[in-house]
């Protein structure tokens, strides 16, 4: 343990990692909204996180092991952020998170539908989604039979609510 | 939604309750540690809360549902401070939170050990202990034929780890 820490205790080492309020938000952003540029997450972020925390966090991410960063291809000047296996070893803690913030706190019904469909997939959901986030970001053979993806199933969820408000508006 | 939250997302204002780092760390005493006086939470502190820290936190908890104060019969100065249901449905996110943590960071073994019991016991074991929380807490019926107490098992392992120690040092 280095003495920089507050203490070995897991709980507290993880909200060293978590605990400035915007780390987590990044990769909820990259993990269920699928943004991988910085100007997806700049603009796509529902909080509105400052162009300069975002480059902060990114960057304390990939100190910590918890993102790595490539060039585009496709635009010299664009990075792409990748999650790492660290990173997505995080989707059971954000679905506990998100089912806890929705039976507790004033969510938005947009924002908290797939909070409940992924509570209600449960662990084999969670292992699902996991697999498909290693095969777009490590590379790994994509889980096969599994038609639609966990993200399409809570994309459809979310779209459903947006529709029903739009008519009832 | 009230319109001081950054977003009605379910992770977003879950974060903006725990996203202060002390938070959970008080909830995390208060579960694990079965702390429940204000001197027992500020002396027995790993990471080292302030008083004043603590005491902002407390009536923070109290405001948002997650604890309530009662005097304590046996001082009349003192409070005991009780989880909620709120509080005690932390206990998988906890778990989540520990083990996450005992798997990619740098965490002590006599600290991480109740993590890795956590774990390992899985969601049966959190139900059984969110259980034991309601009987200490909120005066439900106690569990029935679960002896030893989660908390007792994961203190074992605790004490083990410290005796282990203790002999090789």
């Amino acid at each position: 343990m280095r003495d920089d820490h507050r203490s070995g205790c897991p709980i507290n080492l993880s909200l060293e990692v978590f605990g400035d309020k915007w780390t987590l938000l990044i990769l909820r952003d990259m993990i269920f909204g699928n943004r991988c540029h910085f100007r997806e997450l700049l603009l796509g972020s529902q909080e509105g996180i400052s162009s300069n925390i975002l480059a902060d966090r990114l960057k304390s991410l990939m100190a910590l092991g918890m993102l790595t960063r490539a060039d585009d291809p496709t635009h010299k000047q664009k990075g792409i952020y990748c999650l790492t296996e660290m990173s997505i070893g995080l989707v059971p803690i954000m679905a506990h998170l998100g089912a806890w913030g929705s039976k507790w706190l004033p969510v938005s019904e947009e924002l908290s539908i797939r909070a409940i469909l992924l509570e209600d997939g449960g662990p084999p959901m969670w292992e699902q989604f996991m697999s498909e986030l290693r095969a777009e970001h490590l590379g790994t053979s994509p889980p096969v039979g599994q038609v639609p993806s966990v993200r399409a199933k809570l994309q459809a969820g979310y779209q459903a609510v947006m529709v029903k408000k739009a008519q009832s508006a």
